[in-house]
C-alpha cells in the first residue's frame, strides 16, 4: 500500500494514470464508445470496472476510426483505488481480449490528460503491393498480414510517391486533406487550442520493404482522416493520376475536392504520441 | 481455350484441380463444412460456385479444427469449366475473405485426391513466452501476433522441451497422443490405408526465436489432435510436471491419459503437405 498523502480537496484522492495501448482495430467500431457496438474505449472502460469497480471513461490521445489500429495509443484516466502499476497492467490484460493490450501503465501528474500537451503523433500506413510491376503475376498477401495492410492491386510509381510525401513536411493549412465533417470539426476545435486547419509535419516519407510499402508521418497533430487522405493522394500520384509537383497546389486550394480519395482504414496504425516533459510520469512523487 | 481432348466417358469432361491455401482459422469453425457455421471448406465451395457456377465440395488434405490455421493446406476438386489456372486463382481471391487466400492453383492428373498419396505433412505450433524467466516482468504479446500464438504465462525449461520433442522422431504407436473420439477415428480409418495409430515422425523440434517458441513437426500423418497433444505434453515437460525421459513410457502406455493436455488451437498452423511424384501437376499434358 502506498503512504497516504495529505488530502487538500476531494479530487486529490484520485490518482492520474497514463496507459499505453496496442490494438487490432479490425473488429471494433473505432476508439470512441458507442451504444451496442464494440469499441476500444468501451472495452477498456469495462475491463477497468472489472478490476477496480470504478466507473471511468478513459480518454485517448485521439479517436481512431473504425478498423484503424494502434501500437502506441496513449490514454489518461483517474482512479481512486491504490494499485501498483504492474498489477493494473497485468489485471487489465487478463480481462481484455488479446486484440487489445496494455503495453504500459503508470501513475502521472494529476494534470495529465491524453489529449493535452501533445508534442507530436506518429502514424504508419501500410500498403501490400499485390502487383509491383505490370510483368508480375499477382502476389498473394498472407492472412497473417491481411488485417494490417491495404492490398493494392496495381503497380505504383514509388519514387513519385516518395517525392509527393516530402512536400507535406512543414507547416501548412491541411484543409484539402481534412474530412468534411463540420460537426466533429467544431467539437474538436473546442477541445484543442488549434482554431484552424494549420498543422506542422516533422517527417513524411514512404519506405519500401519487401512487398510492403509504408508511409510514416510525424506531426504536431492531424485533422480527421488526414493521414488516410495524404495516403490516398500519394497513391493517386503513384498511379499517375496526379503529379508529385501538384501537392503545393492541392494544399493552397484548401478544398477537400482538390486532393485524392481517403485510403481505407485497415492500413493505418497510430504508432506513438509524444508529450511535453511536464506531462511525464512522476511516479517517485506519487507512489 | 485449351484444346478439346477425346472424351472416353462422362468423368473425363471434368478437370482435376489442386489448390494450395493459406488461412487464418480464428473466425472459422474449422475446415469441414457445417450448416450455419463459417468454415473454410464452405467459404471455398461458395467462392467456386460464384466463379464457375459449379456445385463442388473441395477436399482438403485433412480437416483442420476450429481456430487452427494453414499456410499450405492442399485441396483437390474437379471442375467442368475450362479456365486458366491463374484466372481461377485470381477470381477466387477476389471473392474469398482476405483471411483465406489461394496461394496456388493448378490442373493435375485426374486421379489426384488431396487425402491420398500424402508422403508427409508439416505443422508448426507457436507459443508466445509472456514470462521467459521468473525474474522478468510479463512481456506483452502484440495484437499483430495474438491470433497466431498460444500466449503462455509462465517460465518453461526450453532445453527439456527440446529433448522431449526429439524422442518422438521415428515410427511409434501414437495412441497416447490421439483424441478419444471413436466415431471420427473409424471414419478416418475407413478413408485412409492406416488401420491403426502407428505413424512416423521425420522431424520434431522446438526453436526459440525472440519471444516465440515454435514446435515444427513433419510426419507421415497425424492422428486427431496429435500435434496439439505432443505440444501439450512438451509444455508439461517444460513446466517440470513430466520428465523428458518419460516420453517412451508415455508412448508405450497407448493411453491418452498418460500424456499431457491438448494445447489450444490458435498456435497451430498446417505448413505443408507433400505428395508422391505421380500426383504432381501435369499441366503440360492437360492445358
Amino acid at each position: 500500500m502506498p503512504d497516504a498523502t495529505p488530502i487538500s480537496d476531494a479530487s486529490t484522492s484520485l490518482q492520474a494514470w497514463r496507459l499505453k495501448l496496442a490494438y487490432d482495430g479490425t473488429d471494433f467500431a473505432g476508439w470512441q464508445v458507442q451504444p451496442g457496438l464494440p469499441t476500444i474505449q468501451g472495452s477498456l472502460a469495462s475491463a477497468i470496472r472489472s478490476v477496480t469497480s470504478e466507473e471511468v471513461l478513459p480518454q485517448g490521445s485521439g479517436r481512431t476510426d473504425a478498423g484503424v489500429h494502434a501500437l502506441g495509443q496513449v490514454v489518461s484516466l483517474k482512479l481512486a483505488v491504490p494499485i501498483p502499476p504492474d498489477n493494473l497492467k497485468r489485471a487489465l490484460n487478463r480481462i481484455l481480449p488479446t486484440s487489445i493490450r496494455v503495453l504500459e501503465a503508470g501513475i502521472v501528474a494529476p494534470e495529465f490528460h491524453a489529449r493535452r500537451g501533445v508534442l507530436s503523433k506518429t502514424y504508419r500506413y501500410t500498403l501490400f503491393l499485390c502487383r509491383p510491376t505490370k510483368d508480375v503475376e499477382e502476389i498473394v498477401c498472407s492472412p497473417e498480414r491481411a488485417r494490417w495492410v491495404w492490398q493494392y492491386p496495381a503497380p505504383l510509381d514509388v519514387a513519385a510517391m516518395m517525392q509527393a510525401a516530402e512536400r507535406f513536411v512543414g507547416t501548412h493549412d491541411f484543409t484539402s486533406f481534412a474530412a468534411n465533417d463540420p460537426e466533429r470539426k467544431t467539437r474538436l476545435e473546442a477541445e484543442s487550442n488549434a482554431p484552424d486547419n494549420i498543422r506542422t509535419l516533422y517527417s513524411s516519407a514512404w519506405t519500401l520493404c519487401g512487398d510492403e510499402l509504408s508511409y510514416q508521418v510525424r506531426g504536431s497533430g492531424f485533422l480527421h482522416h488526414m493521414v488516410r487522405n495524404l495516403v490516398g493522394t500519394c497513391v493517386d500520384v503513384g498511379a499517375g493520376r496526379i503529379l508529385a509537383t501538384e501537392m503545393e497546389k492541392i494544399l493552397v486550394a484548401k478544398n477537400r475536392g482538390a486532393a485524392g480519395p481517403t485510403a481505407p482504414p485497415q492500413g493505418l496504425s497510430l504508432l506513438e504520441v509524444e508529450y511535453g516533459s511536464e506531462d511525464l510520469s512522476d511516479k517517485d512523487k506519487r507512489a
